[in-house]
């Protein structure tokens, strides 16, 4: 459990992410916030498949990096950002579903690095699958507190 | 230098290019295709930003998974496919341009997994900056001609 | 929880590890093993330090490639064997500590590809802090069942 | 092409490598060093190998994260050092050979962040394969000069 230094955390967070044009494209939202942890879904749409019909790598890396960003974001002191520095993602299931939901969890909260992990799961039909996982590592940016 | 596998290699890559979505959505299009090498290029849109503007680290990945992938591509026996089986991108510099381009390059194409490159650059008034690079392993897909 | 397809799992993954010399001259030794889960263990020592008297990355690296690569091998059939096709290692803290565990896990155990994820802790004192995390994918090979 | 910013960055950077134990243990030299590059050789010993008689992965690791390491410390100003904060190998194909040349780059120095990536070749009667690569992450680390 993380203890947020900016009292305002939450609402930091979320106008981080709401800035973000690519996430309104996508059509993500956050369902659930906390320090340190943030969950986003998506419906699926044939604007961000791949060749096959499932979501394409692109939008689940996206997805999973942004639910990692933010949750960094929630963690940093008031006025400061974060940048992802390097993700990293697995793909261990063909991304096939109706809805998809990106969970994004601290593991590390540091002052100049926040390490970070992601699990994208594939709703369908009720059942949920783990479709691909991320490793991502965040830059904290002192008086950038605008950023995601 | 290598030697396709399957004499209509780049017809067949640019299929499975052209089958995904989520390509068209962003406006990527292949700009060069050699075998193992693939570059594409994109305009920069408000829609796939990020937070302060920039290209979203997620439509960076989405480009260079892509042109990692079709790389890939022009090196299977025909009637074969590939998958994305993981991929790491690293962001160098903030993605601000009014282009990118993104470029794919096999290192070592194998029967059941392929290693990739890839670089984002960032194009701004005639000028290139390497914005992110990247580093994917697809897996071969027997039979499965259609992937991208 | 996963069901081994090979009765004999448990001496198959021990015989791989024991042929390693590598681990040997760390002096690493396995602590616990499931299936789909290893753990091993060694003492800090000297001769496995970085610049500032910590254990080398490197060696992290090591171990958690190697609980990672048994715990792949507790699951795949009988005769085959695994093979690290990639790892990624972050480092979150300085590793210094007395003892180091390293647990591996499988995520997804596939025909062709295995993925598994590992954590390295670093034991001081009765106290253990998570020193680094690594996500390794690795390659089921038909036939090579003395492989680690 | 970098210019260092400390006159001194060679002796630095030598000293840096020579303080790491393990380097020591698996035999590791500096064979060439220039402003951003470092490379390193060592001769294959069963002391380092995996189940099958190659080089282990986590030896390959060691070598690839100790150049890229060394790569940025020669471009670190003054009283400055590096750490690294993450790594992902590729193994390319089976690490075979009678020497190992590990070369380090950096593709991006930061104030912060230092890129590199990494190569190791494996050498066998004349013939040089390559048989892994790194893509490292490094942290700029003030006033830690005595880093690697």
């Amino acid at each position: 459990t993380f203890t947020p230094l900016n009292p305002d955390w939450e609402a930091r967070t979320r106008a981080g992410f709401a800035k973000q044009g690519m996430m309104q494209t996508m059509g993500l939202s956050i369902v659930r916030i906390a320090p340190g942890e943030v969950d986003e879904e998506m419906a699926m749409t044939p604007a961000f498949a791949e060749g096959s019909g499932g979501l394409h790598g692109g939008a689940v890396t996206a997805g999973l990096d942004t639910v990692c960003a933010s949750a960094a974001h929630t963690l940093v002191a008031a006025g400061d950002g974060v940048l992802t520095a390097e993700v990293k993602t697995r793909f261990l299931r063909y991304a096939a579903g109706q809805r998809f939901r990106c969970e994004g969890r601290v593991i590390k909260a540091g002052s100049r690095l926040t390490f970070t992990e992601g699990r994208c799961w594939a709703i369908s039909g009720g059942q949920e699958r783990l479709a691909a996982t991320m490793a991502a590592t965040m830059m904290v940016i002192p008086g950038r507190g605008d950023g995601a």
